[in-house]
């Protein structure tokens, strides 16, 4: 189950909206199919196994990190193809919460009076799915917030200089990371002025993430590397609907797509960008700011796993804080999470924190 | 050498103005005598382990961490006690930077006969003496700045709320490496705010730390902590040639020692404060704040290690800074460090860093 999930990490960020799930077919001791969910989410995992074990399946033991489907799709059910190619046994991470499947794919198994056993590595496949099942359970992606920061938690001079806190490893590490989202996500006020391209660079990957700007009034100009690049790679362009048409379209023009958004006030609802991004099927979404929107997620309880880098220089208190305002009134009320995983990354330091059940 | 350093260790902390220095005896690969420096500085490591290896000592193998004395202090001088004991070879770690010293201790052993070997585990024996080499060198005591934050840099909410952001597993560390410093040091702002006692607590240590306060007008209530321990635990006061001379002997009057400094501006100058501690002796400091004495520290470029927990809340912009404005104008002038150690501390993360070269 290891190997299947390792398999089926490959699929993160490419597989949208379906999971990126891994399969291995194991017969008489021997690995005779591995497969993970294709990117653009077909063919599924299972079927990918079986045509590379091919007769050797029969009998075979499986292990598939999330159930197989049952309902047919514009692919036929998983379960079926397990049924007809007449393998002896199937080990389940974890059930599927979608309902469409929801059980229905093990009991197709069972009925068909193959074994099944369910629950190998359930939390760590739980983790792998976190963006499947978030979209599925709450109709909004996983988020994950980055902050590269000085070790006092400051993102730049007060002048706004930023390049560079990390090193190139951290730098790298970051790519990485968004290579592994379905898509990176910054704040108007970031495009403005860091006028980013948000690609994966130097890593060779095949399928960029898309970007996705959240802004009310689309006050960006038509001449970032964002608005030049959107024909290459898919931008999300999330607006209110105050935004000037001419501008919507403009950035419809350019070959973006535009999701018009609620607004609370003078910013948009985040809690509604994040629902009207699962609905144009997206699961994993990166954040890596700026401060303002950092902290409204936050606020929004949206953030699911947050991410630090910390550099070995100091700013002092003028410079630019990596998070923004939070309004807490108690320290009891500030987000909580839990440390996963902490690393030395060349120079500095990357700490991995989850939400705090 | 490595059991050498480790019994060294023992005695940071308690043996300033002596170098806290270990000791191993060797006679046919048998560990015959074992020595550290004793608290107050005496007996040395060299006189204790030969004393426990008696006639064993003849022909054997000397580890120290730090050159032999060869100058009649207090003690008579070790490279003779080394030589009335006949060993047969002296490994040193490190030579002796003390004018008294200088390598004539090595001389002394050398001739006498006794083969010494210099150099072995240098580096690391360099950090173990840091502060007596920086005292012997520089004339001040070596400083490690310990900050406690958020995961975004913030040591307590808009309102002071400040406990707890780390946990308790982090909080018994830095009892801990209190008791390794030969003092504990705050501004003035956090003597009044916090009224901390800055003792070490639950460790079972026989002798405290000394706290150092640094106050250029002594604006502290002599109600404090601070102030009604001063005749148990020592206090030491830094404060400017304009503090009240009333407030300057009520403070001597409740037992604690107080240094005149040198004033720039409205501060006191930290560059003096460090030489004056230096010159009562103090090897290794240990600054917990508040802001801005550590912004301050910084800007001196006093900080020779920084040691920062972070823990996994959110605080937001409008918490309070750990570290107060530095004045950078370029991001390439901002102080530097080196990352030495990170690792996982109950819920939280320990970043250790070392001065940058």
């Amino acid at each position: 189950m290891a190997l299947a999930l390792s398999l089926g990490r490959r699929g993160q960020g490419i597989t949208w909206p379906n999971p990126a799930v891994g399969c291995v077919v194991v017969q008489g001791g021997c690995i005779v199919g591995r497969g993970w969910t294709a990117p653009g989410g077909r063919p599924h995992a299972e079927t990918q196994a079986l045509a590379q074990a091919g007769e050797a399946a029969r009998g075979a033991d499986v292990y598939v990190t999330l159930e197989p489907c049952a309902h047919h799709g514009q692919t036929p059910p998983c379960a079926q193809a397990l049924i007809d190619a007449g393998v002896g046994r199937v080990v389940v991470a974890v059930v599927d919460s979608d309902a469409r499947v929801a059980g229905r794919g093990i009991e197709m198994l069972r009925a068909a009076g193959i074994a099944v056993h369910v629950g190998v590595c359930e939390a760590e496949a739980r983790r792998d799915h976190a963006g499947f099942f978030t979209r599925v359970g709450q109709g909004r992606p996983a988020l994950t917030l980055k902050l590269a920061q000085s070790f006092d938690g400051r993102i730049a001079t007060a002048s706004g200089e930023s390049q560079w806190i990390t090193g190139p490893g951290a730098r790298r590490m970051v790519h990485a990371m968004r290579a592994r989202h379905d898509a990176v996500m910054v704040g108007a006020g970031t495009a403005r002025v860091d006028n980013p391209s948000l690609t994966v660079r130097d890593l060779g990957i095949a399928r960029q993430p898309a970007r996705v700007v959240v802004s009310r009034r689309l006050d960006i100009p038509l001449t970032c590397q964002l608005a030049q690049t959107a024909g290459e790679v898919p931008v999300i362009l999330c607006h209110g609907a105050d935004a000037p048409p001419a501008l919507v379209e403009a950035w419809g023009g350019m070959g973006a797509t535009t999701l018009t958004c609620r607004s609370e006030g003078r910013h948009l609802d985040l809690s509604d960008v994040m629902a009207q991004l699962g609905q144009h099927g997206l699961t994993r979404v990166f954040s890596e700011g700026g401060s303002a929107m950092a902290a409204s997620l936050l606020q929004a309880d949206l953030v699911d796993d947050l991410v630090g880098f910390t550099a070995g220089l100091t700013i002092g208190a003028e410079g630019l804080p990596g998070l923004g305002a939070l309004g807490l009134g108690r320290l009891a009320q500030a987000p909580r999470f839990d440390l996963a995983q902490v690393r030395a990354v060349g120079p500095d330091v990357m700490h991995h924190w989850r939400r705090a059940r």
